[in-house]
């Protein structure tokens, strides 16, 4: 008998709102029975949305709508967030994170005030500088665990070494390797010679090799997180979300590039449109939005956070990797490494 | 008539060495048939590369081969190639442009050697800070130019205004747009808002707003590079490195992946077998490892880089790159807007 899971979701702020969430939880809950979900937003438009999908009863009587009016905006910044979005959909969902009513949150919305909204009412992890967004990414052998997306732009060696020790705890859950040793990581720079990057790269490279508890390898470039050849790549906000949405990026041109030459000539026309349906299939194997939902690692629960643009299907997925979280407890796992020495922790004086 | 072209070719250096370089060689002088060649590497190898080509002589009656011994390895660092490999194939390719024996060099040896290599023989281009590298990548309506690709790693608001004004002329050779005004030039960031990225950035996006000459847009985010909306994106190196490699590494996955499934199953296999066709093609026009030649933009002359794992193929189409650089000199354009007003050169002291 499976445990039972609990998961909150933020039913606002993704680009298509509630449209995109309501059917993905419906669907969430008919694939996952032991699963209980708490829906934050606006009651009426939410019901509304229910009632279309015409779902069996049993699956709906799970979701538990919690009214909330107040929605957390795109252009909303992260610290009209904190001060005066707390009964917002988005916060709203933390707040039941952190009083232990649901293992996850979930939420499409506003990357900056979630990632404020976190650390202000979770608070991080103790020892944990910085907390940092990262995800699964696909590769040639699997998956490679990229992080910081995002959450930090300016860091310092130290933090390169925490997000290490938190990559690790997160890639494990989707990999068969157990011990820290078969969990290759690596640094994100512009070269694999020790001279290449920056003196903080180069400096978090001195670091990661003097830790017992990483299996570091090196530096590895741009290109190297999706052969497969390492599990954890460590960056700056900057870089890893550089490398995120230009991978991206591509992928997208060259879906648009295939509409494109599809239309030419007749032969080309019949054919194009068969690859182009094996075409959408290869993309979704590898187009990181696809990948969806990407965790807020270092704050005291789980936290996932949507792509904004996300479809019910990508809205869907990214509910799998909070019930993945959940089941894992990722931010206990994240927890009991940063309490083993060596983690980067500042040293208490107390003995 | 169309008047000569002239270009110096480091045979040396790439993974593949001259056994691509040479077949390209050829191809070039085939197709222009106003080209000069200057190819730099050992004479006995080469000369029995050209024979193995079987090709008409006129088009090899206009290459020239340079015997140098001196080969510049991967593991070779800038400073011992300043110092001690000024004998070598991609020294003396530089040295034939320093002397105007030739209007461009190509190569696809070590990054770092050939950077330090331009700066040092050809030195920069007065008031430039610092040279970039910077290459035109495939977008949703043409073409976009990125830099810098990985030459600079710590890159201060004013050298990346500089890197916009290098990167108008640099982009003015892939479109038809001529005027300042309608070339639209960005920063690369992790998010459009104005509050986003590191100090230098936002400080940058200050210089940028304020500069009559560059036509800026605002932030941009990595997929943004292709979707066609922007025709310069800034950035310093090490974003520009990860940005241009994370895409070619997702790029290359999908073509793994699609092979893979279209071993499995009779029916898929067959049309599998066609669409991998069609995918090659799109992934031909999209791919950037195939757009290949970064221009090594700041210096005095024109250097291509080429990809160093380059097919022949490529590595033709580098040389296209360089012809396009050495047609419209785009080092003197540099150098023309680099000595207007307000483009960030330190001032001198006399008037």
């Amino acid at each position: 008998m499976s445990s039972q899971l609990r998961l909150a979701v933020d039913a606002m702020g993704g680009d298509l709102g509630p449209r995109s969430v309501v059917p993905a939880c419906i669907r969430f809950l008919q694939n996952f029975p032991e699963a209980q979900l708490k829906l934050f937003g606006p009651r009426a438009e939410l019901q509304s949305l229910i009632q279309e999908q015409h779902r069996p009863p049993r699956a709906v009587s799970r979701l538990e709508i919690i009214h909330c009016e107040q929605v957390i905006t795109q252009e909303c910044n992260p610290l009209q967030a904190v001060r005066h979005k707390r009964d917002s959909t988005m916060a709203m969902a933390l707040m039941s994170v952190s009083v232990g009513e649901v293992q996850a949150a979930v939420t499409s919305g506003n990357t900056g005030a979630l990632l404020a909204l976190s650390r202000s009412i979770l608070g991080n992890i103790k020892g944990v500088r910085k907390p940092a967004l990262g995800k699964s990414v696909p590769s040639g052998t699997g998956s490679c665990y990229l992080l910081d997306l995002g959450a930090n732009v300016d860091c310092s060696a130290e933090d390169l070494l925490q997000f290490a020790r938190m990559g690790i705890e997160a890639q494990r859950i989707h990999t068969s390797r157990s011990s820290n040793g078969d969990i290759k990581v690596a640094l994100l720079n512009i070269g694999a010679e020790a001279h290449k990057g920056s003196a903080e790269i180069r400096r978090a490279a001195g670091l990661l090799e003097a830790d017992p508890e990483v299996n570091y390898v090196g530096f590895v470039e741009g290109h190297d997180i999706f052969t497969g050849a390492v599990d954890v790549v460590v960056c700056d906000g900057l870089m890893g979300n550089v490398a995120m949405k230009s991978a991206e990026g591509v992928i997208r041109l060259m879906g648009q590039k295939a509409f494109t030459i599809e239309k030419s000539g007749c032969f080309k026309r019949f054919f194009g449109q068969l690859a182009i349906k094996l075409l959408r299939k290869w993309r979704t194997q590898v187009e990181p939005a696809r990948y969806n939902g990407a965790s807020f690692v270092g704050v005291k629960g789980n936290v996932i956070k949507s792509h904004g643009g996300a479809s019910s299907e990508a809205f869907y997925r990214a509910m799998v990797t909070a019930k993945e979280c959940a089941d894992a407890d990722l931010a206990a796992r994240v927890g009991a490494a940063m309490a083993q020495p060596g983690s980067g922790a500042p040293r208490t004086m107390d003995k």
